[in-house]
């Protein structure tokens, strides 16, 4: 043991099911928390433990998994606004979009990766409301622990290749770990200062669930200055649209419009 | 102990020195890497592990700590190209740019929060092949274990509130995990397919690093599968810039380009 010195474990279980819409979450995931086990050879869960499970798996037992002949219809029906358009090398076409749910991701997080033909799975209609309802069923079934809840999706990033994992949705967390008021190691105040530890727990804990997500499940052990006792106001915090977004629309779109003599958005 | 649940260990020990361009880095990383204690009661370190070490460091051993009276010119000197600027509520003003490293980041990654009024601290001038000198340096010293290294640096994202960590700079690393060519649980080919595993890497060393850069180092266990022999390519191949660049411009820049008549970049 490191007593004192900061360490997270993350564990990824086997065992969840294949998640229907008749899966009831908590009651699957309780057995699986109750016997997790650790490297430091502890048992179960504890307070101040976070619970990242994909998305994926909580919008299939939300019934998300729809009938969608068109894929492209399925994505407008999830998009708000676009952002960026492009074509692919194979003819389909890339959308960055702002969905539903206030976030700025591609395809509007409507996944036909995984799914039956002719099939697409929806991202959550609200991920925090979900991500409270599962802590909520995992502490009525845990004997008193309230662990921290995070749903998480892949996503892109401009200026990045490849993905990372993000919290689109949280339960029990302090998203942003807020650094303003401190101090640097000069004493002076700090500059940069908030730091989203809510996709940075995502993140940590999808370096375990695989590409094919067959391990959807994983659970952080060490961050339990950011669980909280409230749920709080979730993810959707972490969403920056308006007029902080200095990107609310690609280059060759905002390049467009000026050229039309239309306004900026 | 959970033989065969994967799982991950993280460790920010306690012990690096302030730094100076007089520090041997490797020489005063090693007796701390050697002596780690981990959850599961091991010491030291092996095979596989990941060693996340802030690139700050990194700049403060290679004497990247300069004079500079003014900030601003600092960062004109670290930039290539402007993708987006705005005024920040203090008058002063952001510029997003893509430096000298090929990476785009807020003030060219100029760092002027923890160092000496009148000083600032630019990044590595090549963070790859830093982090393959100290890579080099650590394996002279502990016999033969060739842990692969990460240097990372905190950067802001579009469409998300908060700074999360990046790998800039990366050796015997496979930083991007790549799926393609794999299937998925029905048997088709995978969709979203190439993880940017450093950068996940680096985000989970952040959890326990801290703000204040208190802990600038941190050890990864359990990611063994992505560590290679070679050093390899490093984190200069996560940069996506030029033609799969959608966000070249910041949306008011690239208005103003249309306005004006001028082709897009």
């Amino acid at each position: 043991m490191n007593d004192g010195v900061p360490a997270l474990q993350v564990v990824a279980p086997d065992g969840v099911p294949a998640i229907t819409s008749s899966t009831n979450l908590p009651a699957v995931l309780t057995p699986i928390l109750a016997n997790l086990t650790w490297p430091d050879g502890s048992v179960g869960i504890t307070q101040g433990d976070v619970v990242v499970l994909a998305s994926k798996v909580v919008s299939k037992a939300e019934g998300r998994l729809i009938k969608a002949p068109d894929r492209e219809a399925a994505i407008d029906a999830e998009t708000v606004r676009l952002v960026a358009s492009r074509e692919n090398a194979d003819g389909s076409r890339l959308r960055i979009v702002q969905n539903r749910q206030g976030i700025v991701m591609a395809a509007a997080g409507v996944d036909s990766s995984n799914t039956h033909p002719g099939t697409v799975l929806l991202l959550p209609e609200d991920p925090d409301a979900s991500a409270r309802a599962l802590r909520r069923g995992l502490a009525a079934r845990l004997g008193g622990v309230r662990p921290g809840v995070i749903l998480s999706d892949s996503a892109g990033r401009p200026w990045r290749d490849g993905v990372a994992d993000l919290a689109i949705g949280a339960a029990g967390i302090a998203v942003l770990d807020d650094a303003r008021g401190r101090t640097d190691d000069a004493g002076r105040p700090l500059e940069v200062t908030v730091v989203a530890v809510a996709d940075e727990i995502a993140a940590a804990a999808d370096l375990l669930k695989g590409p094919t997500g067959g391990r959807p499940l994983a659970v952080v052990r060490g961050m339990g200055r950011v669980v909280t006792h409230e749920d709080g106001p979730g993810a959707r915090v972490l969403n920056r649209t308006g007029a902080q977004d200095m990107f609310a629309l690609g280059t060759r779109e905002a390049w467009e419009r000026g050229r039309a003599g239309d306004p900026l958005p």
